[in-house]
C-alpha cells in the first residue's frame, strides 16, 4: 500500500510578546528589537498540519479530512485564537511564544489526537508571509 | 495625458482589542465576541496605498515608488508596526482600532505628504486573509 | 461621516456545465469547448461580498463581521458548496450556471439580508486563480 | 555534481464526487459528508512535479521546463482538464477519486515519460486552499 | 440586462531598465536608483484584462474566455514575454518603459481587438508582488 | 532538544539569458528557445533559506530572524537585486545563470556565514509562480 503525507490548514491571530524575565529591559530590547515591545503585538498565523499513511481502501482516503480539522480546531487553534500567548494560555505558560515554541507544544497535543493508523509528521507554523518553522517532532 | 493609479503595498503586524469603555463587559463580548479579549489580539495587516496622477513625460513614472515608499513608511507602518493600536499609538488614542478606523486615520497623513500633482486615491487596509476594507476619503 | 468598504472572503466548491439546451451538441462544444463535457467539471469558487456604509460610532465598524459572514453563507455559499450548480440549485434553475449568472443571481439575496444603513455594493466572483467577475447591482 | 530538486505547476479543473458502491447511501453521506453529493461537485485542483536529477553541463538545468511541462499535460493534466473523475477517466476508473487516488495514479504516468538522468520525487496534489497530498511513488 | 466587469489573468516575463536619454548618467542614478543599472534587469508581469459588457442571453457569458485570452496573448503578452522592453518592442521604441507607459501602450491594441458589445474597462498590470498600475484608458 | 527548521524568505529582480557560448546560434534557440532572446528577459525571483538548529533556550529562537535577514541580504540578495546574471556578478561568471546553478552558488556564501549552532538546510529559488529549485547542500 502506498504512503501518502496529506496536509490540512489552519490559522489563528493572535498577540504575542518576545521577552526574557531573567534579562534586564536593555537587553531584551538589545535581542528582541521591536518584539519585545511592552504591550504586544501580534499576528495571523498560518498553520499546516501534515499526517501520514496509507489510504483507506473503502474511502481512498488517509483519513477524513473533517475529523482532522476537528483535531487541529479543538487541540490548538481554538484555545490560541485572539488570545495572548504570553498571558491566556495554560500549555504554554512559563514559556518564551516564539514560533519554535509553539509548533513543539503543539505537536503532542494533536498527535495524541489522531486516529490509529495515522502519524503525525509534520507542523509548519507561518508568523509573517516571510517566515515560518517546521517540525517533525524529534 | 493618461490618468494612472499607482499601488503600492506595505504591511505591519499589531495587537488590538474591539472594546468600548461606555458599555460593560457583557455587552462588549455579546457585540465584539472574541474581538473584546483582555489581553489583546494581533494581525499581519497588509496596506495598499493607491495615488493618481499623470505620468511625468522626463520618467514615465506618476512618482517615484521609493518616495511613495517612504511615505507610508514614516507616516503610517513605522509607527503602527509592532504596536498595541489601543495603547501605544498617539493618533490612534480614544479611537476604537477597526480598521475603517485605521484607514480614516491614515488618510491625512499620507495625503499631506504626496508631492505636487500626485493625490491620494484609495487605502485598502487587510485584516486577514479574509476581510479588507477601503477608503476613499469622503 | 466618512464611507467605507467593507470586503468579506467566502469560498464555496461546486461542479458545473456550459450547455445550451436550443443549441446541437455540435454547436454547444464549438461555443464552449470542454466547458460542454457532459459529466461536468468543477472549480473552488472564491466569492468577495463587498459592502459600503458609515462606521457606527459605538463600534468603529461598517457592520459586524461575523454577521457578514453567516448572511453570505445561509444565503449563497451554503446553497451553493458540493452542489451541482446546473441540477441542484433551485434558485439558478433554467439559467446558464457561467459566473456572470451567478452573480447577479446573488445580488438579491444578500442585499435583502444586509442590516440597515449598510449596502451591498460590489459581488466579485473568482472562477479560477485567472478569470473572475465583478457586479454591482445594475 | 550537484542534487537538485526541480518542480514544475501545472493545474487542472474537474468534478467528482466520493462515494462507496459497496455502502448503503446512508453510510456513504454518514462517511463522506457533502463529498458525496449525487449530481457531483468540483476542484480547482493545483498539481506540482518534482524531478531530481544533476544538472546537464551544457544547459545548466535538471531538464528542460518546457520538456516536464508537455510531460505534465500529455500524462496527467489534459486527460483530467474538465473531466468527471469518476466517469471519464480509463485510469481511474473503478478507484475512489480521492486525491491520494490521484496522486499514486500519477506516479507511473509521470515516471516512465521522464528522460534519463531524470527521476521523479514527489507529486503534490492540492485540492482546496486548505489541503493536499504529497506522494513520494513508496 | 446587468452589467458585468469580466477580468482575464496572463502574464510575461522581461528585461527592461530606467533611462533617460537627456540625463547624465549621474541623474539617470539619482532619478532612478538601480532600476538604471546599465545591463538591465527583469520582472515577472502580471496583467489583469477587465473587460465589460452585458450576458449573452445565449451563453450567459459577457465574452468568451478563450477569446479574450487569445487577443491578450496575441496583441500584448507573446510580443512582450522573454523581451527586452527598450530594445525589442516596436510599439514601445523611444518609449520609457516604465508600467505606467506599458499599460498606456496596450490600451488600444487590446481595445481594438475586442468584439462588438464589449468595451475594455481596465487594464492592471504587476510589476512585483508590492506595486501596480490601473489605467482606465482616459 | 527538539531539531526546527526555520525558513526566511526575501527577494530580487533580475535579467538574464540562458545561451552557451560552444554552442551555434541555432542550437541555443533549439535547446532554449525564448530564453536565449539577445537582450536578456528577467524575472522577480523568490528566494526562501532554510536553516536548521536547537532552539536557544534563552530566546524560545533557531537564530535571530533579523541576523538571518541581513544575511541572505549581504550575501545573495543585494549582489543580485537589479543585476544581469550573465554579466554583472563576479560569482556567477563564466556559468549559466539557471535557477539550479544559482541556488549552488548561494550555498556556500550562505552556509559560511551562519552563526554556531545553525546550519543551512535547504535553499528553494522561485523563478516564476510555476517553476522552482530547491538544493540541499549535495
Amino acid at each position: 500500500m502506498p504512503l501518502l503525507y496529506l496536509t490540512r490548514k489552519e490559522h489563528f491571530n493572535a498577540a504575542h510578546r518576545l521577552w526574557n524575565d531573567n534579562w534586564t529591559e536593555e537587553k531584551n530590547f538589545a535581542v528582541f528589537g521591536k518584539c519585545a515591545n511592552p504591550h504586544y503585538h501580534g499576528h495571523n498565523f498560518d498553520l499546516y498540519v501534515t499526517v501520514k499513511g496509507q489510504p483507506n481502501p473503502d474511502t481512498g482516503c488517509v483519513m477524513d479530512l473533517k475529523v482532522l480539522k476537528v483535531i487541529i480546531r479543538e487541540q490548538v487553534t481554538d484555545p490560541l485564537d485572539h488570545q495572548n500567548l504570553n498571558l491566556d494560555v495554560d500549555w504554554l505558560k512559563g514559556q518564551m511564544p516564539s514560533i519554535e515554541t509553539l509548533a513543539v507544544a503543539m505537536w503532542p497535543r494533536i498527535s495524541h489526537a489522531l486516529p490509529e493508523g495515522v502519524q503525525l509528521h509534520k507542523i509548519t507554523l507561518w508568523e509573517t508571509q516571510n517566515n515560518f518553522v517546521e517540525y517533525f517532532g524529534e
